[in-house]
């Protein structure tokens, strides 16, 4: 069970001034726990304590960092189970979605405490011509500095812990502002930093009003900008963020593209899109939105599909049997529940789902849908997923590079050929060949291109954005 | 000798629907030729051409860009007597400096030939968990699309190179605009680019008024924007580049570090000194403006510097013999001016030179200026070097670090463990020892941290600027 | 036309003491030039003088070994129809292949210019534990001294620029013998080396007799022994070369596996299997030995086969229409001749050629060769080409791997996964998939496992085996 | 307290045959305990049984590898002080220095689990000229298959580890000869590795008689032959490997350099040193034995070596406050002692120490070692130091590498020009600045050059050489 009221920390420490932000049970919609909430002078605070940590955050040890890094997953390990309700009420996962979380937690910090000792440069031959006789190159990582974060409710522990591991193996101080919908993981992760030798000033985990929220955009004290979140909200920022580097991690709609030749049963194919589908009601960035069938299989697959979004059982998240929860709250549901209709009334046909019970959107499954409606052409971050059939796999290709977005794309395909082509041509972040596009391994680059964002996330590719690179040169007498 | 006029290059041709850009000899201050301009269709033209290409650019073999790029260095050196006058005449630059400057054109581009078939990525095991059994990943890097660059008017000819030969050799267009002051330079690199294969549209130089510079800047076709010019214009781009990736080299005030046991004689050090300060009327963003002398060699190391800055030949930059130009012009040498004025009145003591005639200002040595002014402060840009005394050299880092800018630093010490406490707290991107700050070989990563910029050149460097990862996943059966 | 007597080199400098060893034209054995034999004497003045040029070698700055590389390309470039006729000439090889030759010694020697300025190293972070505080790691790679080459005689040119081209680049000396069947083209080479800067002792080029080239395999001044040639020869070296690094590339009976999807049409694949199998008269150590086709596709390729082996043009060399030369020497294709009639007594099938004249035994093309006898199990290196049919994919991996060799081995198919599993379990050095094992770009790790050698060659790879790391660990105060 | 017998481990599992090794306490010479030796058919199997589990091996995912390596760092964590007195008793090492020991044993695996999820390989780019267009590059390291490891007696555990831990990581199943007088430590971990997942048949713990160690050396299912020991058996295994990879960790004589101007005081050096020459008894490869002493501080620092020396304890290494325990025997002692004796002959002179009492020699200072004496030219392997003087720099760097050895070399200077200097030009595998030769962290690359051996440990570069690369070439149609 949640505490009744969690304290923010600002500068390594808990405080409680208040306990203004109430947060509810996503099932229920039942206030379960108040947060205290940053206010303008807290944040201010809380960026002068990260700017005084920035030095010995930067002379902490690498093996120091690891410390610390290895103390969080311990603790994490330990608190695996309470980590995992937490979630499962303010976000409103599913239990096994949420474990799986919690799960991916550890591995993120895992991945970060080996990181941290690896650190290194290049020795570097500058003797390219006469002129340079005598000069060589050295290479080091040195952090950026105080950073900046600022998270969605989607992943509640893993997406923050993108932006916190890495910064830690950096060694960079950072304020992060969790989403308001979800601030307890954050606050429970940050329960355990506190623990640690981290520096004073090298963390704070601030809830903080849309109003207050300026400085963490906008304070060119904070070197880097880390945003995980909506499109619009992202590129918005990037305009406001002064001198910062910034890393935007935005929404997609992605594709899947089934091959006449898939290289896998239909049955496997058919769960896969399911879980990509409809993991934690959609709401994941690279949730399946749309799926490309040859259309020699489209049927087959259609059926099988359908089948599975209606197996699906909507619930109470805390119900180990339920599988699928609600979405983050009403109004959300019924943006979808509305994007659904108005595709309807184009002509789309809804072969599953299409209902909704306040929050509860059912798992839904449309084809015909309109290239052109939001549903299809903007991120639907819900339950929802549209077929669509093709005949030749350059149509596929062309289609799913028809979009505004490219985070990942999928493909099942058993052709070699094929694949590398996908690769090549894909306007995407990464290509999935063999599975959905909603696989992610934590140590591996993520992130998007044109409407999808700036940069990659990843352990060790964060790592690079939270660092730069410092020359040596020496010349020999 | 230059000719009467020079057409601009949209989309890989020569075009001259005008000639209303007069360009003059930066030394007579007389027009010597002049130079068709872009209006707002070119540029739009430009851009829609960039478009087009970048799926050709991105098809080019990696041996096909090397071999165009082989092409330029072949026809660079053939042509380098040349491009060394048009620097002179419309840079102002002494012929040996012009030279040396072709030179490095030359090895730019060399080093972009054999950086253009090295590409490739990484294998990436992906199996760090039982949930990712049987999954493999392997990156790629692939262009990010067309590049918008702005180009300064201190190096016409390798400052462009920085940015179109890795473009080359990562397979991106680009359109380009160079500087109004020196835009002759560009457009002869444009006749090389335009003997090669480079697909139609690849390439744009576009000298453009500044009202209709905006597209350069705002244009979200645009992937990258690349800019190297003045501290001001380059954050305020930043504001505005949209969902560009922004890479700014930007100015500084660089500092060089005398320490008490410096390593080298006081003679090679006054001598490396005076050509990192005047060298090309100081006009280079890493031109050597303050010189920090331990106190025990403050005396010596004055009087040689004195010297050898009262030793320049200042006149006619045609002239073999001439080894100080003129400023870019008679405002930029008045502004500077003005500077060592406000200095001399705030107690400031001018040791050697101080005077100007029209663009020409004397090489100047001071002492004595505060650091709060301009002269010390602000980026001079023009023949100055201020001189100050240290006692300890924690007291000379602190110096160095105590300014807005951070591009380089040099530092003459002997000490292996000063030279890696400067390396690890120096807050610039790169430490040069046993040298000045000016220092650059085209192929090492260069570029600034705090007011200095974003991002690094060098070639290797600016290619992943110019490129994105692409994952690859494979999921085996 | 060859010279009528050739120097050997010894420490940069010609000699021409003697011109004991007759070079015979393969196509019509005669003797057409003589070349100078190194004595014992010779050898140990050579191996002294390499053991000097160490230093001086070492020394030699990047772009210094640079320059010398770039000189040998330019001059290859200006000689190239030279070179083509003397290797047509003294190693019987077809004019087009001749030329293919002299075009991938230019390409390996231009690798290794651009390879002689990458050097560089590492930037080690040491802090993993409390214990290691203050500690940092760098590394460089030095050279490792006098290296001795043995080279054979079926690519006279690249394969000796396999060995001297990372040489330079690396900063080592060596002293080479040549095959004694073709030392004109090593030679000639060395005629080019004599040109540049390198420093005295450098390199020797000594044709040699078996009775005096102990000291290259044993003699301990040298410190790597880079052989390629038979596998028997390369095992006995390795157990008498003392202290030395020892890099082996030996042969191979290489399988070329075509699958039921084989992803590119059979005539295509005929084309690629013609031209690996009979390609230089077989003499290659990567020409296909063994094809395994699936049944369903092996009566069609069979036949296409046939007819591709049939369509050889056998002849003289010299001859522009001629596509089959002859094999090294006679006894060389009594040897291969006597294989085929002993396969054919235990009911092998010669399905085309299998006749011989002299040293020009026909393009051969056979079935039901039992896999124990030496035309399958041995390597044949010579125009024979042995065809059999699978079942399923597993038993041809099984056959591929069921061989004393593991050099490269082909693979068309279009089956993603089965590419992939031919990677993970074929015990080869490389798969080459869509292509026949012959296939090889100069830049590429290159080498075998299991009786194929030790080690890789290409360019790079070359130099890792003639460089060591050599680590500087740095304690700060 | 050690058991009464250990059993020998085949192919994963505890056997007791027989208890027919008798292993001694060092201080009291006193057998306490018997261990089962493993005879020629015993030998056999666990070879047959490693090459059966080379397939499983290779297949182990990498997570599964790490799991494996993570018990191992968890059960050594909870039995260290078991394992240190082991070390103590067998090896009669003081327990301080036998707790370090255990404690890099547990770095040591630490680094390899952190290691054994890194992998991964290349992309490569082969379109480096037209004839490749087409082509794409992938490698991937596989495991080399089963590995032979001898080691020896002065690291029971850690030297163990260092073959252990990376084949583990690597994929690769081991047979291991531990030292007949120190097998008790590599037991205890065959114990911990019988707990884990390890395939049946991936390690076998053989003591082994003389007669009967042959196949460790020669038998070439064996991939690869890793040994640490003394150069002469070293190098004769090389000549007796067959097609085995080989990597040798001999000895050396280590020299440390003492600057005029070393950069830290003198005390903190007679502390360095003297625990660099003396810790565990100089029984350490890289204990140092010749100190190069500028001729300036010669007197100074002699005064101080002399008085460390004199105020070790000499005693039972099981008493906490004993600081130098025996050597491994008493012939090894009266071996140096003689050694000793015979350069006093010749004119040394005994600072310090000198005297034996069975196994346990002096801590012994002396100067005026002639060159060619074994004490200088031998390694020594004992509680034994050389000094001498130099007059400047450049005879210091000579004087270190006029030896048959080159394993690691440690310099006191403060000039960062002689650093790099030190770097550049001694032939040995690690140059330590700031601290003496026998610096070593487990991570680093590690080996030596001349006499001290061939290939580097460390956990990643051990890894390399118990893979090999296996390249994958697409031809993309």
């Amino acid at each position: 069970m949640l505490a009744e009221r969690y304290p923010y920390y600002l500068a390594n420490k808990p405080r409680q001034p208040n306990a203004e932000l109430p947060v509810t049970d996503k099932y229920s919609g039942e206030v379960v726990t108040r947060v205290a909430v940053a206010d303008a002078a807290a944040v201010e605070e809380a960026i002068a304590a990260a700017v005084r940590a920035a030095g010995p955050m930067r002379k902490l040890a690498p093996y120091e960092r690891q410390e610390i890094l290895e103390h969080c997953v311990r603790r994490f390990r330990e608190r695996a189970e309470e980590l995992a309700l937490a979630l499962c009420i303010e976000a409103g996962k599913p239990l096994r979605d949420a474990r799986g979380e919690v799960t991916r937690l550890i591995e993120t910090f895992k991945a970060a405490a080996e990181e941290a000792v690896r650190g290194g440069g290049e020795v570097l031959n500058l003797e390219v011509s006469k002129r340079t006789a005598g000069y060589r190159g050295f290479t080091q990582r040195v952090p950026v500095g105080p950073c900046s974060f600022i998270t969605p409710f989607n992943f509640p522990l893993n997406l923050v812990a993108h932006k916190v591991a890495p910064a830690i193996a950096a060694g960079c101080p950072f304020v992060l502002k969790p989403s308001d919908r979800t601030p307890v993981s954050a606050l429970l992760m940050a329960e355990v930093l506190a623990e640690t030798a981290l520096p004073e000033g090298a963390f704070s985990v601030l809830p903080t009003r849309l109003e207050d929220v300026g400085p963490f955009i906008e304070d060119d004290r904070l070197k880097l900008l880390s945003f995980t979140g909506s499109e619009k909200v992202g590129w918005d920022l990037k305009a406001r963020s002064g001198r910062k580097k910034v890393v935007l991690e935005l929404g997609g709609n992605a594709a899947c593209v089934v091959d006449r030749e898939p290289g896998e049963s239909l049955d496997f194919i058919a769960d896969r899109i399911a879980h990509g589908a409809f993991f934690q009601a959609g709401q994941s960035c690279i949730s399946v939105q749309r799926v490309l069938v040859h259309e020699a299989l489209y049927g087959e697959l259609r059926e099988r599909l359908v089948a599975r979004a209606r197996a699906l059982r909507a619930g109470n998240p805390r119900d180990e049997s339920t599988t699928l929860g609600p979405m983050i709250d009403e109004p959300a549901a019924k943006r979808l529940e509305g994007w659904i209709q108005q595709s309807v009334k184009r002509g789309a046909k809804v072969l599953a789902g299409g209902g909704r019970k306040g929050a509860l959107l059912e798992a839904t499954v449309l084809e015909g849908v309109p290239a052109d409606e939001p549903l299809c052409a903007e991120e639907a971050f819900g339950p929802v997923v549209l077929l669509q059939s093709f005949r030749d796999f350059d149509e596929a290709l062309r289609v799913v590079n028809d979009a505004r977005y490219g985070l990942q794309a999928g493909l099942f395909t058993k052709d070699l050929s094929r694949a590398m082509r996908a690769w090549d041509e894909l306007e995407v972040g990464g290509v999935v060949v063999g599975d959905v596009p909603s696989f992610r391994v934590d140590t591996m680059p993520y992130g998007g291109v044109k409407g999808s964002g700036l940069g990659r996330e990843g352990v060790k590719y964060a790592m690079e954005d939270m660092t730069e690179l410092r020359l040596l040169v020496m010349r020999q007498a």
